[in-house]
C-alpha cells in the first residue's frame, strides 16, 4: 500500500503512471492494482492511470458508515471488505496514516527501500526517456555557453549586449532554454568562483571573468516525468594554472571512473580509485578552519524519477548491475584556487556501459 | 522532529529557511533549533539556515559508535545525548525512521496537521511574495491572451504566426514567460473544450474556436518557494449562448463567495452559498454515465509554501481567520457546453478581505 501525490512521490508515480497532485490511497492485493480517488480526479484515472481498478473515494466513504470518515477510516474499512488486515508499505509512508491505521486493527510493516527494487533498473524506454530530458539540458549549456563566448570581460566581471552576466541572468537563460522543450530546472546551479567551493551553493551574484564557474543542471521533465544531470566547469578568460592542473585531474580522475563502470563492479571501488586518483596528485580532503575542502562528496548516485535514487556510487558497497543509470561527478574544491565538478550520466550495459551524456569536456572559454 | 528535504518539504523550510535536496534531521529542544547537516551542505548551512545549531552528521555517526550508522543510529544517539526520549513528529514523518527509533528506545508521536499552525496565517511578508509570484503569474496569462487575440480562426481550429494553437504551445507561452521570473510552473492547465470539464486535465492537441479554454495556473517562485494560484476561462472568438449563462452565474457565484470572506466566517457557508447560487441558476451537480458534472469539487484551499495548503473552502467547518491565504474557485463542467472555472487568490483581512488577484475576468477574446 502507499498513500501519496503521485506528482511528488515517484513510487506511485512508477506504480500507476499517471499524474495527481493530491495525496490518494493506493493498494496492490495479489497482482492487481487499485486505487481510490476523489470525484474531482475519477474521470481522468479511469482514462489515463494503468491500475485494474479505479474507485471512488467518496462513495466507500459513504459505505464505511464512520461519521466524518478520515482517510484511515476509508483506507481501513476498505482493506476490511478485501479481507486485507497486514499492509507493506514504503519508508517514506506518513507516520500519521500509519499509526491510525493501526489503531483500527490494520498491521502496517515497512518495507526497506528501494520500494520497488525494478525501478533501479531501466528500461530501454526509460534510458530515451533520460538521454531526451539529457540533450534538452545539453541544449541548455550550449546557450549559456554561447553567452560566455560572446561576453566581454570588463575589469574584473563580465559583459554581456551591455548588462553584468550573473548567475542569476545565467541561471535564466539555462532555465527558459529548458522550459522551451518542457523540462523544469530547479536549484539550477550557476556558481561563480569561490561560491562554486559549496558544491550545493546555487550561486548569486557576478560571474567573474578568470574564474572557475560550476554548471550544473538536472532538470526533470514535464512530459515524462525523467530527469537528467550532468555539471560542467567554465572559466571565461585564463584559468590559473594551479586551476587547470586542478580541472586537469578531476578530468582524469572522473574518466578513470567511467572506465570502470560495469556490472559486478563495486561501486566503491570506482569511488575509491577516483579519489586515490586525486590524491596521488596531490588534492587532500580535509577540513580546514571548519570548511571541507578537496573531494568530500560521492562519485554518483542514481537517477530516474527522483534526481537522486538508489544506487549510490561512494563508500558504501553496492555492486553495479545492467540497467543501472548513474552519475560519474567528482570534483575537487579550493578556495582561493576554485572550484571543479565534471559530471556523465551513464546507463550500465551488459559488456560495460554506455555515456548518454555527449557535452565536450573543456575549460576555457575565450 | 522532523526529517525530509526542505526543498520540498515545506515544514522543514519554514522551520530552516534553507534549501537542501536531500533529507537531513530537524530538532527543536526547548527553543533551540538544531540541524545535522551532511560534509556536503555544512558550510552553505553555517551561512544561511536560521537555525541555532548546525552540527556535522558525520561526526555523530563518528560519535555514535555504532558500525555503519544509519539514519535512526545517528538521531537516536543525538537525542540521547541530549537527554530526550520522546520526539513530536508530523504526519508526514516516514513510517521507516519512525519505527527505527521506536526500536531504539524513542518514543515518536504524531501531531496532527497542521504542525506548525502559524503556517497558516501569512504576515505581510509572505503575502507580498505571494502576490509577486502572483503578478509574474498574470503577467504569463497576458502573453497568452495576446497569442489568442493574434490568432486566426481557421476552420474550428486557431493559427498562430502559421502554426497550429495547442495546449502544449499555450502552456509553453505561459510556464516560459514565467520561467523568465523564476518562477516554475509545473503541471499548468491549458485544457480546451470538454477537456477542460475533468478539472485537472491538463490539457493536449488542438484549441478549439469557439469553446471554452480552461487556464489554471500555479507556479512556484523559485526566489521566496512561495506559490500563486489564478483560474480564468476564455474563449476564442464567440461563446454559445449557453455557455455564456453558464459563465456568468460562476462569476456571480464566486464573486458572491468572495464578498463573504472574512475573520469568523465558516468557510463551509461560503461553498454552500456559491454552490447554491448556481443550483438555483438551474446547475445542477450530478453523476452521468459515470461522469461527474457541475459544481463537484470544493470552493477553495489554502496556498503559501505548498499550493495546496489549510485551510480548506469546502463542505467541513473552518471559521476564517486573519492573515489566512485562500483560493475561491467556483467550477461549472458540462460535457458538450464546456467548462468555466473562475479562481482568485485572497487574503482575509481584520475587516473583511483583500483580493490579491487583478487580473480582468472576460469571457470571449475576438
Amino acid at each position: 500500500m502507499m498513500y501519496g501525490a503521485s506528482e511528488s512521490d515517484a513510487n506511485l508515480y512508477y506504480a500507476v503512471k499517471f499524474v495527481v497532485p493530491d495525496p490518494f490511497p493506493f493498494f496492490q492485493i495479489g497482482s492487481k492494482k487499485i486505487i481510490l480517488m476523489s470525484d474531482l480526479e475519477l474521470g481522468r484515472a479511469q482514462k489515463q492511470a494503468k491500475v485494474d481498478e479505479v474507485l471512488s473515494y467518496s462513495d466507500l466513504q459513504v459505505k464505511s458508515r464512520v461519521e466524518k470518515a478520515r482517510v484511515a477510516d476509508v483506507t481501513a474499512y476498505f482493506l476490511r471488505s478485501q479481507g486485507v488486515s497486514n499492509v507493506l508499505v514504503p519508508e517514506n509512508f506518513g507516520l500519521g496514516l500509519a499509526d491510525a491505521l493501526r489503531k483500527r486493527g490494520i498491521r502496517v510493516e515497512c518495507k526497506p527501500d528501494p520500494f520497488f527494487e525494478e525501478r533501479v533498473y531501466k528500461s530501454k524506454e526509460e534510458v530515451r526517456m533520460i538521454t531526451r530530458s539529457l540533450r534538452y539540458t545539453e541544449a541548455a549549456i550550449y546557450k549559456l555557453e554561447a553567452v560566455l563566448r560572446q561576453s566581454k570581460i570588463t575589469g574584473k566581471k563580465l559583459k554581456y549586449r551591455g548588462e553584468w552576466v550573473t548567475s542569476e541572468s545565467l541561471k535564466k537563460v539555462l532555465n527558459v532554454s529548458m522550459m522551451e522543450n518542457n523540462c523544469i530546472g530547479s536549484h539550477t546551479i550557476v556558481a561563480s568562483g569561490n561560491q562554486g567551493c559549496d558544491p550545493h551553493q546555487e550561486g548569486t551574484g557576478f560571474v567573474w571573468a578568470n574564474q572557475s564557474l560550476i554548471v550544473d543542471v538536472f532538470p526533470r521533465s514535464g512530459d515524462t516525468l525523467y530527469y537528467a544531470d550532468i555539471t560542467r566547469t567554465f572559466v571565461k578568460g585564463k584559468a590559473t594554472p594551479a586551476l587547470k592542473v586542478q580541472y586537469e585531474a578531476v578530468k582524469v580522475a572522473q574518466e578513470k571512473g567511467i572506465r570502470m563502470l560495469a556490472p559486478g563492479v563495486n561501486g566503491r571501488d570506482i569511488h575509491t580509485a577516483i579519489a586515490k586518483e586525486m590524491e596521488s596528485r596531490g588534492y587532500k580532503t580535509e577540513r580546514r578552519s571548519g570548511v571541507m575542502v578537496g573531494f568530500f562528496h560521492g562519485t554518483g548516485h542514481g537517477l530516474g524519477l527522483d534526481v537522486h535514487e538508489p544506487p549510490r556510487v561512494n563508500t558504501s558497497e553496492h555492486f553495479l548491475k545492467k540497467g543501472e543509470v548513474v552519475t560519474v561527478e567528482p570534483g575537487l574544491y579550493y578556495p582561493g584556487v576554485g572550484a571543479v565538478r565534471i559530471e556523465d550520466l551513464l546507463v550500465v550495459k551488459g559488456m560495460g556501459h554506455q555515456n548518454l551524456t555527449v557535452y565536450p569536456k573543456k575549460l576555457e572559454i575565450a
